[in-house]
C-alpha cells in the first residue's frame, strides 16, 4: 500500500526525471549551437566558390567541411547520449525534429558534390543551407518547448531566438553579398534583404527580453561598440539609398567579412549563454537532488497513521487546515502550522508546482507566439503564393487596420484555415 | 551512431509510452469517481445522523462505511498499478494531488469518530468530506491536465466537470436539508444556495459541450426527463419563493430523497462516461502499437545512407521537398510526395503531432479557465474576507461593468496579487 510520503516522494522524482532529461536537452542544444555556426560558414564559403566559378575560397571550403563533420560528430555524442527521452508529446516532438534534421545531414554529401560541380547558383546554394539549418533551429525550439524548468526554459527560449536572428543575419550576409557582387539592388532583393533585417531584429529584442544580466552586457557591447556591426551598418544605408540602384561591386567583399565577424561575435554571446545554461541545470538538478534527499530522510513517524487514528490528538488536522474552496488549487493554501508535517509538505509542494507552471507559461509565451506567426506566414505564402516578406506584411497591415496585435490576426488566419481546408480565391489564383 | 528512422521510431514509443500511462491515470480517475459517490453517500448519512442526535440513519452508516472503504480499496489497488508516471511538472502535479487525498483518507477515521460521538454540526461534518472529496477531484483534475491525447484529453475534462457539478449538486442537497430541518431560509443560507444551483450549471454546460453523443442521450434524459430532477426543481422553487421565508419542515426528508436519487443518476452518466474512456484509452493504444509495428518493419534499405551518397540519385530529395519558410514548423509541409521514405514519414508525423496539440490545447481551455476562476476566488475570498458567493458576484460585476470575458477579470486580479503580494487595503480590513 503506497502511503502519501511515497506520492510525495514520486513527485519530487518526476521533477529530477524531467531536470536530468533536460540537461542532457541542453547540452544537445549546445552541440547544435557550434554545428549551426560551422554550416554557416560553410555555406559562405560555398557561395563564394560558386560566385567566383572556383576562384576564390577553394583552398578554406574543405578545412570548413571537416570543422562541420566534427561538429556534426559532437551533434551525434549527444544524440547518443539523450538515451530514453520525457515521454508523450513534447519528448515525441522533439524526436521528429531530430529525425528530419538527421535527414538532412544524410543529403549534405550529395549538397557538397553539387557545390563541387558548380551545378548550383548561390542562392540556391543558401537556400539549401537553410533548409538544414532550420531542422537544427527546430531541433532547439523542440528541446525550448519541452523544458519544464521556468529559468532553463527561459534560458533555451533566449538562446533560440539569438540563433534565429544569428541565422536571419548569415541569410543577410548571403542577400548582401549577391546584390554587390552583381552591382544593383532590385527590387525584390531589397524587399527580402529589409525584411531580413527586420526578422532578426524582432528575434533580438525577444533574446533581450529573457537574456540574464551577464548576457545583455555582452550583448550590449556587440550592438553598441562592435565595429563590425557598426560597417554593417554602413553598408546596409549605403545599399539602401543607393542613387539608381547601383552599387559598388567592391563592397561585395567588405560586406562580407563585416558580417562574418558579426556572425562570428554573435557565436560568442550564444556561447556564454550556453556556459551559463549548461551551469543552471547543474545547480537545479543539485537543488533538486538536495530537496528529494530531505523528504527521504523524513522518520517514517511523520506519516500519520493510515488507520485506527480514531480519537487522536491532531487526526483531524487534515479537516482544519486553512484550505482553498476547491482544493485542486491547492496553491492558495495559507502557509503551514507547525506539526502539521506530510500534510503541510504537500500544501508548499503544491504552491511550489504551480508557481513554476505560471512561470513556464510564461517564458513559452515567445516560442508560441512566434509559431503561430510562422505557421499564418506559411499558410498564406502557400495560398496566396505570396513571398515571405509579402506575407508578413499582409499580416502586419492587417493587424494595423483592425487596431489588432499582430499574433491575433495570426490566430484568426489559422482558425480560419482549419474551418476552410481549401479557400476557392487562393485555389483560383493558382 | 543512431539513425533517423532510430528517433522516428522514439516519437512513437514516446507517444505509446505516454499513452499507456494515461489509461493507468484513466483507470485511477474511473475508482476515484467510485470512491466519491461512496463519501458523498456516507456525507448524507453522517449528516442525517448528526442533524436527528442518533435517531436516523445509524443502522445505513456502518454500512456505508464497509463501501466508502471498499471503494477506497480499489482507488489504492489503482495506485499501486499506477507505476513510474510520466514524468515532468504534470506527473509531479497528479502525484501530490495523490499525496494530498491520501492524507485526507488517513484523516478520515478520526473525522467519523467525531460523527459517532455527535461532536460536530452538519455544516461543519458537510465541509469536511467537502474537502476530502475536493483531494479526490484534483486527481481527477491533473489526471486530466497530464493528458497528451486529444480525444481522452476531451473526455477526462468533460468527466471532472461532471463530477465536479454533482459535487456541487451534493452541497446543494446538505444545505437544502438543512434549511428545510430549520423551517427558514436565512439570506446568508438563500445566498449560498443560489451559488451552488448556479455553480453547478456551470460545471455541466462544460461537461454537455465536450460530451460524446452517446453520453448527451442519457445526460438529457436525465435533465429533461427524471423526475428526481423535477422535484428537485419543484423543491428549490417553494424553498426560493416561500413567504417570511418560512419552509415546511417536513419537506427535509423528501428533498433528500429527491436529491439523493439525482445523485445516483448523475453516477450513472459518470459511469458511461468512465466506460467510454477506457474503450477510448484500449483504442488508441490498439492504434498507436500497430503505427509503430509498420514503422519497425521498415526495411533498412528505407533509410539512406548517412554518408557517402555523393553523386546518388535523389541525395539532394530534402533540399527539394517543398517545405516551409522555417522547418521547425515543419506541419506546414505539404503533402510527401512518393518515394522519400523517411523524410515524408518525418513530415506526416510533424503534422499529426502539430494538430495534436492544437487540439489538446483546445480539450484543456475549461481546465484552464477554471482553474484561473477559482484561483482569483480564492485570493478574494482571502484577502477580503468575502464568501464563496461574494467572491464569484464581484468578480461577475465588475466583468459586466468592464464590459470584459469574467477570466479576463480573474486573470487581471491574479496579476495584480503577483506584482503586489499584499495589498495594504486588504490588510486594513482585517
Amino acid at each position: 500500500m503506497k502511503s502519501s510520503l511515497h506520492f510525495l516522494v514520486a513527485a519530487r522524482q518526476h521533477e529530477m526525471a524531467a531536470l536530468e532529461q533536460l540537461g542532457k536537452a541542453c547540452a544537445l542544444v549546445v552541440a547544435m549551437s557550434g554545428l549551426v555556426h560551422a554550416l554557416q560558414k560553410e555555406r559562405g564559403l560555398s557561395n563564394m566558390v560558386l560566385a567566383s566559378g572556383g576562384a576564390q575560397g577553394t583552398e578554406l571550403l574543405a578545412p570548413q567541411r571537416l570543422q562541420v563533420d566534427a561538429q556534426m560528430a559532437n551533434v551525434r555524442d549527444e544524440l547518443d547520449r539523450l538515451g530514453p527521452h520525457p515521454s508523450g508529446a513534447s519528448g515525441a516532438r522533439l524526436c521528429n525534429a531530430i529525425a528530419y534534421t538527421l535527414q538532412g545531414v544524410a543529403a549534405l554529401p550529395a549538397l557538397r558534390a553539387q557545390v563541387q560541380a558548380g551545378r548550383l547558383t548561390p542562392p540556391a546554394c543558401t537556400d539549401a543551407f537553410a533548409r538544414l539549418i532550420a531542422g537544427c533551429l527546430a531541433v532547439v525550439f523542440e528541446a525550448a518547448d519541452s523544458a519544464n524548468e521556468p529559468e532553463i526554459s527561459r534560458m533555451l527560449v533566449a538562446l533560440f531566438h539569438l540563433m534565429q536572428g544569428k541565422e536571419l543575419a548569415g541569410q543577410e550576409r548571403a542577400c548582401g553579398t549577391s546584390a554587390f557582387a552583381s552591382g544593383q539592388l532590385q527590387p525584390p532583393a531589397r524587399a527580402q534583404w529589409l525584411h531580413l533585417i527586420e526578422s532578426q531584429e524582432r528575434c533580438f529584442e525577444v533574446f533581450a527580453s529573457l537574456a540574464t544580466a551577464s548576457v545583455l552586457v555582452l550583448w550590449q557591447a556587440h550592438v553598441a561598440g562592435d565595429t563590425d556591426m557598426a560597417a554593417v551598418e554602413r553598408m546596409r544605408r549605403v545599399a539602401h539609398t543607393a542613387a539608381g540602384c547601383r552599387l559598388s561591386r567592391s563592397g561585395s567583399a567588405d560586406w562580407f567579412a563585416a558580417c562574418s565577424h558579426r556572425l562570428d561575435a554573435l557565436h560568442g554571446v550564444e556561447t556564454l549563454v550556453a556556459q551559463e545554461l549548461q551551469v543552471l541545470c547543474l545547480h537545479k538538478l543539485q537543488a533538486q537532488q538536495q530537496a528529494l534527499a530531505a523528504l527521504q530522510a523524513l522518520p517514517p513517524g511523520a506519516e500519520p497513521a493510515e488507520a485506527g487514528a480514531e480519537g487522536r490528538e491532531g487526526g483531524m488536522a487534515f479537516f482544519e487546515a486553512s484550505a482553498p474552496p476547491d482544493a485542486w488549487s491547492l496553491d492558495a493554501v495559507g502557509a503551514p502550522a507547525l506539526g502539521r508535517d506530510i500534510l503541510s509538505l504537500v500544501q508548499q509542494q503544491s504552491q511550489h508546482l504551480q508557481t513554476m507552471q505560471s512561470q513556464i507559461h510564461e517564458a513559452k509565451t515567445a516560442l508560441h507566439e512566434r509559431k503561430t506567426l510562422e505557421r499564418a506566414k506559411g499558410l498564406l505564402m502557400a495560398q496566396h503564393q505570396l513571398s515571405e516578406s509579402d506575407a508578413y506584411q499582409l499580416l502586419r497591415q492587417t493587424a494595423m487596420n483592425q487596431n489588432k496585435r499582430m499574433l491575433e490576426v495570426a490566430e484568426a488566419v489559422l482558425a480560419m484555415a482549419a474551418l476552410v481546408p481549401a479557400v476557392p480565391a487562393a485555389n483560383e489564383r493558382r
